[in-house]
C-alpha cells in the first residue's frame, strides 16, 4: 500500500515499513479458508517460536471443560501478577489462529502472567455459537478454581466478539465477574455496520469483503440473522457489572468504529473505560513484538491492568 | 454528502440529516475570507441569539490587557461551579467566528458557569502570534484575579493551536496553570501532517485544501514555517504540569490525527487525559446544540469537568 508524506510524518519507520509491504490476503472465497490458514500458520509458528524462546515460556495443553486450553507459564511471575490470571481469545476472522497466537505469548512474557488461551473450536469445522459456548465452559470452570477479582480477560479482533458475547452470558447467568478486560481491535458487529467499515476497507489488512465472507457465510451460516445479539453483541443490553475496560484500535483499523461504539456503551453502563487509538496504525497491530506503537499500546494496556487490580 | 446504510446505521437520524446536507464551503482563495466570514456570521447570528434567550444568558463586553473579551454569565451558577471559570478560545479557522459562539454560550448555559470567551483578532487582520499573545495576556490577568485552580480551559478547532500554544508559554513562563483543558476537535498541527488529512478530506465539512490555505496562507503567512513550535505545538516541549485534559474528535473530523496525537503526548507527560472520538461524528459536532451525539459528548466533558475540580 501507498503512503504520502503527511502520513509517514506521524507514525514510525517500521509502521511505514509494515504498510508499504501489505498486500491484503484473499479470504473471499471458502475454498480459500483451508490455504489461507496453512499460509497464516506458516508464518506464525516462526514468530511464536521465537518468541516462547525469547521470554522463555512453558506450554502446557490441557482440557478443561472438554475445551481445549493452552496455559502459557511465564519463568518468573512478576510481584503485581502475584495470583492473577489472564484469559484470553484469540482473533482471526473465526476461521484462523490458535492458543498460542502472539498477543497471548506476549501477554504471559511482558506481564510475567499465567495466560489460559482458549483453544475453541474454528470455522468452518464448527459454527456460531459454539466458540462462545466453549469459552463460556472454560471460563465457569476458571472462576470456581480462581476468585474472579484476581482474571483479567484479553481478545483480539473476533476473539472480541467472542469475549463480549461471553461477557453477556456470564452476566445472564449471573457467574462471578472477571475484574477487567481487554479488548484489542474487536468486532463487536457482525452486520459490518460503522463508518469505518467504509472509509478504511482498502486501507487496512484485510478487506471488508473477506472479513465479513469469514463472519457471516463461514461463522455464521446462513440460518443465523447477523444482529442476533450473541453475534454482534455491541446490541446486547450489558449490566453495570460489566468488567473495567481497555478497547485499542488505530485510525487504519476497519473496525476503528466498533472500537468506538463499544467506548461508549461501557461507559454509559457507568463503568470505567480507557480507549486507545494509535495513529495511523491498522487492524491487529498491537500484537507486533518490535513495533513502537505496538509496544506503547501493549506498556498502557499493562499499566492500565495493573491500576485496576490495585483498586 | 452521500451515505451508505452501514453509516446510516451507527448515527442518530439527526446526523444523517446533517452530513447529506454538508456542502463543503469554499475557503480556498484570498479573495472569498471576507465573503465566507459574512455569510458564515449571518448564519451564526440567528443560532447565536436563540441560545442566548434560551439559556437567558448574560452578555459583558469587556476588554482585558487591551484584548476584547465577552463575558458570558449564565442567570445563576450551578452550585459546582461556584467560583469557578470557563476560559474559552473559539475556532474558525483562524479567518472567522467570534467570542459569542455557540461552543461558548453553550457552556454558559449547560455547564452553569462564567465564560471568558477571547474575541482575538482574526486573520487576515492580525497574523500569528498575534491571536496566541492576545490570549496569554487576558489568561495573565485572570489567573492574577482568579485562583488558576478554578479556571478550565476550552477551545474548539482552531481555539486548540492557540490553546496549546498559550498553555506551552504559560510553562515557559510558569504561570499559574489551569486546573483542566477541553480541546474539541483540536488543530494542534499547522503542517497538515497525520492519517485523516488523507482518509477523511472531502468527508468533512471542510476540506483540508480551505484549511491549509486559512492556516498557512492567511494566518501563518510565507515568513513563518508551519513546523515552529507555537505553529504548531504538537512537537513542543511540553511539562508534566500540563492541566488534565479531555480531547474530542469524531471518525469523519479531518482533524481526528489531531486529536488522537495530542492524547498520547499529553498522557506520556504522566497527565490524566481523557479522549472522547464520536462514531462518523465531523469536524466541530460538538457545538450542534440538538445533536444527540453532540449532547452526549458535552455531558460527557462536564462530567469529566466536574469531576476534574473535586479532585
Amino acid at each position: 500500500m501507498s503512503l504520502v508524506p503527511e502520513q509517514e510524518a506521524t507514525i514510525s519507520p517500521e509502521a511505514v515499513a509494515f504498510i508499504k509491504n501489505i498486500t491484503a490476503l484473499d479470504t473471499s472465497s471458502d475454498a480459500s479458508v483451508d490455504g489461507w490458514r496453512k499460509a497464516f500458520q506458516a508464518h506464525e509458528d516462526v514468530i511464536e517460536e521465537s518468541l516462547v524462546k525469547r521470554f522463555d515460556l512453558r506450554l502446557t495443553h490441557t482440557v478443561l471443560e472438554g475445551v481445549p486450553v493452552l496455559v502459557i507459564d511465564p519463568p518468573t511471575v512478576k510481584p503485581e501478577m502475584e495470583g492473577k490470571a489472564c484469559f484470553n481469545i484469540h482473533g482471526g476472522s473465526f476461521v484462523l489462529g490458535t492458543g498460542r497466537e502472539r498477543n497471548a505469548l506476549l501477554t504471559a512474557g511482558e506481564y510475567g502472567v499465567r495466560v489460559y488461551s482458549v483453544e475453541y473450536t474454528l470455522s468452518p469445522e464448527a459454527h456460531f455459537p459454539v466458540a462462545i459456548e466453549q469459552c463460556l465452559s472454560v471460563y465457569r470452570r476458571l472462576v470456581a478454581d480462581i476468585d474472579a477479582e484476581n482474571i483479567f480477560g484479553q481478545s483480539s479482533s473476533a476473539g472480541g466478539q467472542i469475549m463480549l458475547s461471553m461477557l453477556f452470558r456470564v452476566q445472564q447467568e449471573r457467574l462471578p465477574m472477571m475484574k477487567a478486560a481487554v479488548f484489542y481491535t474487536p468486532a463487536v458487529d457482525l452486520t459490518s455496520s460503522g463508518d469505518s467499515s467504509i472509509f478504511n476497507d482498502g486501507r487496512d489488512v484485510i478487506s471488508v469483503a473477506a472479513l465479513k465472507h469469514c463472519a457471516q457465510q463461514v461463522y455464521l451460516g446462513p440460518s443465523i440473522d447477523p444482529k442476533d445479539l450473541l453475534a454482534s453483541p455491541i446490541y446486547a443490553d450489558l449490566t453495570p457489572d460489566f468488567p473495567q475496560s481497555i478497547i485499542t484500535t488505530g485510525t487504519r483499523d476497519i473496525l476503528l468504529s466498533h472500537s468506538v461504539r463499544l467506548y461508549w456503551k461501557v461507559r454509559e453502563l457507568g463503568v470505567p473505560v480507557e480507549l486507545l487509538v494509535s495513529e495511523g496504525m491498522w487492524h491487529g497491530y498491537h500484537w507486533e513484538s518490535e513495533l513502537p506503537e505496538a509496544i506503547r499500546v501493549r506498556a498502557s494496556t499493562q499499566e492500565g491492568i495493573c491500576r485496576l487490580f490495585k483498586n
